[in-house]
């Protein structure tokens, strides 16, 4: 399986190494740093085992890599419309486009642009933080969701997972791949929002404030609400489940709070934006995640 | 009428100083700044006209004041807790105090802790900039609106209005204190809060991106439903009405947003906590207030 992964950011550099490092074939389409990547490889910095991938096939343009089987892509949603460009070299008929980015409506937008048979969509529960390009450090979890962007999981949703799942990564597929979205959200609507908004505060923050844990737990309930009136009925307590997995975080900033201090880009819309409107469109009332939404996307328009 | 002045702020130094300016017997007790005062005065510089009392009664303690007719109270409610100390040398039988201050909550501690029947409040209109102690920059409006706490106006609401009045001070009674508090909070909420949860933006900024006018406009539909739950009908179209005012303000960055970026202190409780809890006892939700009144608290904590 010829492999090319769009984006060496944190996300990208992972989980293409991972690949890479356990004797994938893995193409590197690089933007930063490229010189850097040619010549010192991609570092993980782990906890338990560092790795490096020494030879990494960087590549400047998608021309060079050609048609590949399996594209990640792991650009922030921010820069999709650099994709009109960077995807059309890398098909032929049955390349796969697996997006690993945040948020809803990243499937969306390949669907419409490539085709929506090719689609398929990943969830990244892990905590990495990019030191420079090629050096990731790998803070914490690492699992991967997958799943087809239309209808539940065939025998390629099983192929790839298979590719990860060789490569030491934990990668399990679901038949509902929005559902997932959706309670992923569940967390990322409160805990990347309220960090930032608050001003700069860390996840143990927002669980010792007895506001801003009252105001982040009745965002994931309005959450659950939109999910269930864009007919993602999330089952289990999961403003519950997600709490608890807080507590074990400690004094954890999320990457998009990181983003933010280092003046780069939040991806709002694809986080904040889209589920607002699609929950908005079905008739569900979201005050505290529209007045979040203002919020972010003024403070992002006037990011140091 | 024998007149103290608590504070010498914007507010203390304006108000006091116009009528000190128009020959009333005013005594300012003055905390920061004192020896700046005493040489040269109280200066307010004016669009239209400077006016300068060379000559302040300033005093560093209550007790060399001692009882007056009538306390004009103009520090920041966040220092209330110093009043139990300050008040009493300057009171007589009599003794009226005047809260000028933000909010909700100013005159229920004076009534808690001197009696309910000295307690007056009011309203100010303003736009004003202290540049040091004893120069104020008087920026726009000026009128004063002040009530009875308990009742309606009697003869010495009218006895005080006179003393502003023959000041040059625009200054209007109202029947109902509360209502008018709760009137001006439908700007204030949004108007004082978004400008500094949104990463210090003006209030045309609000007014010019779609999704902070929306936000701010369902803030201020929260908060006359909050007041009506409280017993507070305020009539006429005040979302609108506020609206319009707002327009023709230009690019003003309302007074708490300058302290914040001072690094002073948010009256966050008077402002956003008091209003939240009122409208929360009687019933009413406020999704919006109660995560804005969270980031505040958060962003005043942890401010420069």
């Amino acid at each position: 399986m010829k492999i090319a992964v769009v984006g060496t950011g944190a996300i990208g550099s992972f989980y293409g190494g991972k690949l890479a490092y356990h004797g994938r074939d893995v193409h590197f389409l690089v933007k930063s740093g490229f010189a850097k990547i040619k010549q010192s490889g991609i570092r993980i910095r782990v906890k338990k085992q560092n790795f490096h991938i020494a030879r990494v096939q960087a590549y400047k343009s998608a021309d060079a890599i050609g048609p590949c089987d399996l594209v990640l892509i792991a650009l922030k949603a921010t820069n999709n419309e650099a994709l009109l460009q960077l995807i059309p070299p890398l098909l032929h008929p049955q390349t796969i486009l697996l997006t690993l980015q945040n948020g809803l409506g990243n499937e969306d937008f390949l669907a419409q642009n490539f085709g929506a048979d090719r689609v398929m969509g990943g969830l990244c529960f892990i905590c990495l933080n990019r030191i420079f390009p090629g050096l990731i450090e790998h803070l914490d979890y690492g699992h991967l969701t997958i799943g087809e962007f239309l209808g539940s999981p065939k025998s390629r949703t099983r192929a790839v997972a298979r590719e990860f799942q060789k490569s030491s990564v934990v990668c399990r597929m679901v038949d509902n791949l929005m559902e997932e979205r959706w309670r992923k959200l569940v967390w990322n609507i409160p805990f990347n929002g309220l960090t930032i908004a608050a001003g700069g505060i860390t996840t143990e923050d927002i669980l010792r404030d007895v506001s801003l844990y009252s105001a982040a737990l009745a965002l994931m309930n309005e959450i659950i609400e939109g999910a269930k009136s864009c007919g993602y009925n999330l089952l289990g307590d999961v403003a519950v489940e997600h709490m608890k997995r807080t507590e074990t975080m400690g004094a954890y900033k999320p990457s998009t709070l990181l983003d933010f201090e280092a003046g780069r880009a939040l991806e709002v819309e694809a986080i904040w934006g889209e589920p607002l409107r699609r929950a908005q469109v079905n008739g569900t009332a979201m005050p505290r995640l529209e007045q979040l939404y203002a919020l972010l996307k003024s403070l992002n328009a006037r990011r140091k």
